[in-house]
């Protein structure tokens, strides 16, 4: 079973049983982004971890034995046309200059890692608009001379 | 004068002040980010705020005009190089979809707004290696039918 | 059922039924092109307005659950090449920096939101060949700093 | 002088001015939109209008002649970056089928002109924020057998 | 039937009746080059003239209506490779400058139509080797200022 | 000299004298599209036919000698975005493999040569609006086995 | 039969027989590389020749007649990646503006024709490690004004 | 000095001499197509070429200490444009496939060279039109299992 | 078989039999990133080692075949999106001209070969953390001139 | 200054001293590679070693300073041209994937750092042709759940 199977499986399992990843991440013990990310194949779950999600959402062990391959991670468009994954890719533009200078005064000649790296949704309500608070959390690290 | 010089000539000011981004963005009333990307000539600044930080800055009235400017939003790579810009492309990509259905499930159909936004920057100490905290803030946007 | 069969599904049932997109869209309440859009897969309906537009075409449920799904909005070609569509993106081309300043100059300094958007298609006769009118409506959203 | 020199002086002594591109164009008896158009070097005036935009803007009649040159029409970004100009062609690529559709529908196999054209950009005030409408008004050019 | 299985379907019938492309023209009253394209997909035949096709080729009804099917119009490769199809794209890279100077001079701002547009092939008998002539005939388009 | 100067002085040349590229091709016994590429550096002229050109148009020997020189034929935009040269490119699109055919089934498998070729633009009077006729003269080269 | 099965056939057909592109080209008299690039679908054969490959290879009639079709000329990769292809083009990198130069400076203003056209393959064999050496062999083509 | 003066002051230099590419060649006693690579500045020559190559076309030792600098080796355009260089990679690109079986069944897995390399051009006279013979000679390099 | 299929049953068997690549390259007498390599399809084996191969890992002989054949060596990606190649990739950006130099300072003007190529990796063992060692070990080939 | 400029002016130091980077990173106490990626304007220094590099070779403290300087690291070539450069590319091409399980095998799912990196270069002599051994050293660094 390849991952886009495994996923489409776990799709039509979490939509079966209503719950939401927030939900998900909860009854394994992990975060919401996280679960989310290894459900669409782009993070691998130990054996541990990919059981119990499959045993929350009532699919088979073959599913779990997917989860825990370790993905080749590629997407297909390279500036990303949705709407809301194009915002994100926006941003890196816009800001890109700037949060590398922000970063690097702050903690010198390196950068924030994406693999040791965590990520949280958050829903900030507000009279005037509900807005989505997206937290990126990665561990410096400063190039070394050798 | 055109928003690469007026960067310059910013860049050499804060040098030669010896500000960080946090000092500058406190002094104006502003977050650092904002301030950083003002100076970088990626937002516009009031008449007001744009005064303000040629006065900390100590330069002449000609970059304050030039700060208040409505910026034509460009960069150059379409795929970043530098890696610590990568890096936030990368996590665009390999959390893209992720993110999508996370903060549509959470939301509804619509998207995160990157004009009504914000973005801070902060160190969090950690004793295996200090981490980068980056926090996204944009006003959830619905689609409306018509 | 994907965005892609539901589409060829609706297609086939309006032909079937000789309706227009103007008679379906009243039919339904809502614009001709926000109607056609989302048989077109590229915007969600409420389950009330998904079931009167499978309703009045005479397809099953399953079409309904269809047009509610959030779409990924994704288009084939960067360079439409399709003379009607490429027509559009020339427009864009050429008097992208004029709109920019003629709606920066009223609005200030900010964009026009393609998310709490509009648009309509109308017909002007006219003796020298008749005309299409196309209307968009989308609402000013400034930068704002933080 | 060539267009880009051309644009700026224009640009340089509509600031001296003071003027709108409303009040420009009512100046010299066209629309704002077309008026800004030259100004930017997308379109070609005649010389009465050339010589009436230099007259009401006091720059020299070099800067007329310059108006008059029939363009080359091209643009820097085939997917455009500005947050505003990119909506418009997010527009473009969301909507590409549903308008041709729709368009075809009402008038046959057959384009829109983006030659002989005419566009328009009104302010359309509401108190949940005001709105830009854009109203694109072209010929219908059905193909012809031969 | 889409337009692709059309096609086919039409070149095997075409190839059984052993007739040229100036053949099928003359028999349905249209010129070679028009009624090829609409055989390949790249334009719609009124419903006299698809019917008339289809019964000089002996297919059936439902290839008629696929016939009739107004077209998008795309192609897979940006810039050609098949050496017969490159020549013409070369042709437009190196004389694209000179004809539209060479144009513009004898009609003015404004473009030829691809539209209201016909082309014709003609072989030339030359004892130094024969040559092909193709005719390209458009509407000429003026720009028009509003 | 290189051909981006002698361009110019042409072209200023040119303007000056008041002659249209049909005058300075019959001056020059040459047909008007050769002589316009030859000016804008896309065509090498013997010497003979560079002096007159030089001598008709009143520019030193420089020019002519640069008008010699073999050009390395290049163009800027692999997709040309100037309206009127576009529709050339487009007609290649929406008719390349048309055109493939009707010429192949006329001359067997070969292509149309575009180095033993000439072109011609004539205006062709029309009540409905005035067309442009583009006249393509290549020799076949048949592919030859070996 | 399309081109890219007759391939297949032709493949396995040559390998059942263990016959080399040389010998297959010797049987039918004709050179190695041309025989070989006909199977590969990227040249057709006459009748004749096609029906001769055929018998020597035991294929049978449906695969002489896919191998006398006008071929459409595609590659897949327009930088090539294979490292044995990735050479040649590289060389035509490096050496293309040098072999224009000496190439023109032989022949005067033209090119080398890859149509009328034939190309060698030999092996030299060396003690110091054997040697591949190609022959590219295409008549002149001179520009010729008009 | 950089390669691109130092190559303008050679050709400069070979034309005050009137040379040809191969009584440069001659004169140095390299062959043609080499030394005017190495005047491109796409090869580096041993200071006793260089100043040979010097000497003869009468320039001084800044030159030839320029000719002698190791080369970055870079072209402008991924897909050539000029149609003496185009045909070149048209050539790759329809019998790139072809070349490998052929090369690699006379030689087994490898690549030839191309920089272990030669390359010659002649004019092959003939009544029907003179021929360019381009001859390419590389190294057989076998892939080696490790 | 084609190598795709074939790396499927190979990968499949490989996982069978518990066995790493440093095993499976230790059995058949080859580096553990050959093995991989040829086993991925990127490399062709000797018939006895694809025979040890196959035997090992308990594949039939049409495998063994397969693995014998010349690949045509391509990728997907020209700039690779999987975190773990686009370091590499990266690398090769970042160090490109660096390596460059350091290699023909200590070789002279050439090349290292990725034909005549070996490549290895090790795991170095930290406490800081475990290091990856990657070896890649060309023969150096020097331009020569002719 | 910019890290340009003052590449200019360590590369022509360097050559001035006739010293190689090994002897240059000796001096400093760095790595050759790494000493020549600072030189290059792709690493950074501290200001310890910039000034010990200045010293060494005698140019002044601009210099020193602008090494230094936290580089945005960028590069021309997507795909890099020049053949030293070139093969790096196809390597990771051609064994990307290979690479990829190796590692992955040998440590679990994640990277190899090409920030916490290092790299060497070693002239490897052999009678057959000397070599170049090019060894990368990488943190692991494993991904995490959160």
């Amino acid at each position: 079973m390849n991952k886009t199977e495994m996923h489409h499986l776990l799709m039509a399992a979490k939509a079966r049983k209503g719950m939401s990843w927030d939900e998900l991440g909860e009854a394994v013990g992990k975060g919401s982004v996280w679960v989310a990310s290894a459900c669409y194949g782009m993070n691998s779950a130990t054996p541990e971890v990919a059981a119990r999600i499959c045993e929350v959402l009532g699919v088979d062990e073959e599913v779990a034995s997917a989860l825990t391959v370790f993905p080749k991670k590629t997407w297909d468009q390279t500036i990303p046309q949705d709407p809301m994954i194009y915002r994100l890719y926006e941003i890196v533009g816009v800001y890109g200059d700037t949060l590398k200078d922000v970063i690097q005064e702050k903690f010198g000649d390196g950068i924030m890692s994406a693999i040791d790296f965590s990520m949280h949704v958050d829903k900030v309500e507000d009279p005037k608009g509900d807005r989505v608070r997206v937290t990126l959390n990665g561990k410096f690290l400063p190039y070394r001379a050798w």
